[in-house]
């Protein structure tokens, strides 16, 4: 049984470990342990009255909502069904430029969504020893005018923070800068750094974000692009009038104004991951990296396929293989931060089977 | 204030009638009035607990339904979110051809959805007074070879059944044909029309269904391609991995295997529909067309925006003008047929503003 795609492992996994889905351990999807928050399933079930009614394909309410919650203009907010829908419309904006500059290993949907409209892909691997910058090749700055740039901030897989200041040079240089914040909301709000609040200065900067991962609501779709409302205005032709359902983007503005779900995720996570942190780096052969974001990566000195079986089998644990990842392949594995007894959980497995 | 796009028009109406929107009586969205059906309210509570995963991104559960219900493999089935999902998946491949055919009035979306890939449309107007068939220009049939269709049937605003074999011979003819079967399922199982016996045997045929008018679920967004399962694969590869979100995915299960609210619906609409009819029909001025599905294109010797104002301000009706059909303009207008309770409010309104 060949493992499937993203997002399709759960039942891959409980076939091997040979267990229903929901008796897996699940530390492949970086969600958060603490949600779905109450505040999202009372507004979903506020709207069954509405399900006869078209949503309203300018979304006012929801876009107010992100729009307060950013301190922006509510035209300047586009809501999509899952970032990955605002992505592939990134995605064709990127292939009418001359190339797009992907900073690597990247989210394997990334070469999805440029592959569907025909862009050329300009790969720059991430300098994994280097702890404070995002370094292109800066002899090849002059040649980026026509370009794109996409890349995610903290970065996918490895956790990676980079500076507001350290993307700013590329902002100057690219025609068009994407950045996915997808996991930003897991970085406390004193030690963050969107772009967001440089959106109204850079008309060639395209934020994405999402509110799948922070609340642990991926089956509900829901994220949305922050640009100047020009370009939001063309994306919204290119796609069907009505992305978010009803009960999608009333859970939206629920969650987004869930300020007590938000503090206690930030009081949550930097303990809970300084835990498996320290847990994962003191068994032998595992070398986990610093990460700003609600996930791990980690290098093993063994084969993680292996390892992955192994611990489906003998404990019901499922971790993220790499292998989508080609510059990682077999020696890497990416764990979600989750409660601190089902990381214990983890750490205790790994120690058994390694 | 100027009148909204489809879909969000309750609160313009709400406004203008000086009441709240669920205060109107809405017969501009043809949407049934019979659901949702219960067992799709309870299929989406029953999936709360799954929320805090991704969906199967093959959505094998659903596909293998629809399947089922269609005597299809489900690798001829593509869930979307909505049929306006797969239109724009439709208009990206129909925009590879020379040009597109399109059957008028046509519904507003479908140029949005060509425009928005750059497609060439050539517009072939529906005769009206031709009741049986569906006639193309004959002699330019040699020049087809290149070029797509797209219709939909029932036709959209007219309410014209086109017979399985009126829409044959293109099949031959045209490199793509595209048919939206939107309204279909409100036709009785012994008299539709649809397309799908002869799916698997023209690889140039895509149909395009929707789940949210006849189950009442607008709301929600469900719809589904059927087609070979080549050109499936590559649509999926052209959009995000989980357009249907896990509640509308369940719902969409539920009721496709609801076959009580279907016989429900095929009772009721045939006599209300006439009533609506015959009532339309008595009065002065006013000229119903003949319908197969759950709404009437209205003839009108009288201003179309005025009466719709009055019907708002007076009655707080809300029928749908037909000035987004260019064909059309400010002599047509379109209503859906509700219970016949409802039926006869917009009777006696119609009686009292004209």
């Amino acid at each position: 049984m060949r493992q499937p795609a993203h997002g399709g492992n759960l039942a891959w996994a409980a076939a091997l470990a040979g267990c229903p889905p929901d008796a897996i351990l699940d530390f492949s999807a970086s969600i958060s342990p603490l949600g779905p928050p109450n505040s999202a399933i009372a507004a979903i079930m506020s709207q069954f009255g509405n399900l006869q009614h078209y949503p309203d394909p300018a979304y006012s309410d929801l876009r107010f909502a992100l729009g307060h919650f950013h301190n922006l203009p509510p035209e300047w907010i586009l809501p999509g069904n899952g970032s990955a829908e605002l992505l592939t419309l990134a995605g064709k904006e990127l292939s009418q430029l001359a190339a797009t500059t992907l900073i690597t290993p990247a989210f394997g949907d990334y070469y999805r969504t440029l592959t569907a409209y025909n862009a050329k892909v300009l790969e720059f691997p991430l300098d994994l020893t280097n702890k404070s910058h995002l370094s292109l090749v800066p002899n090849q700055r002059q040649m980026m005018k026509d370009k794109g740039l996409l890349l995610n901030n903290p970065h996918n897989p490895t956790g990676k923070l980079f500076s507001r200041s350290a993307i700013l040079p590329y902002l100057e240089e690219f025609a068009l800068v994407v950045v996915d914040e997808a996991f930003m909301d897991f970085v406390p709000p004193n030690e963050e750094q969107s772009l967001i609040p440089l959106i109204q200065e850079y008309r060639n900067l395209v934020v994405l974000r999402s509110l799948t991962k922070f609340y642990s609501l991926p089956g509900l779709r829901l994220g949305y692009a922050i640009a100047h409302p020009d370009r939001l205005s063309q994306w919204q032709l290119w796609r069907d009038p009505w992305p978010v359902n009803t009960l999608a983007a009333a859970a939206a503005i629920a969650v987004i104004e869930d300020r007590e779900f938000q503090q206690q995720t930030w009081l949550w996570l930097p303990p809970a991951r300084n835990q498996l942190f320290q847990g994962l780096a003191t068994i032998p052969g595992l070398q986990p990296e610093t990460s700003a974001a609600n996930f791990l990566l980690v290098k093993s000195q063994h084969s993680i396929s292996q390892l992955q079986q192994r611990l489906l089998k003998q404990h019901q644990i499922l971790i993220r293989d790499c292998l989508s990842f080609k510059e990682l392949g077999d020696r890497f594995f990416r764990v979600a931060v989750k409660s601190e007894s089902d990381n214990q959980r983890l750490l205790t497995a790994l120690n058994s089977v390694l």
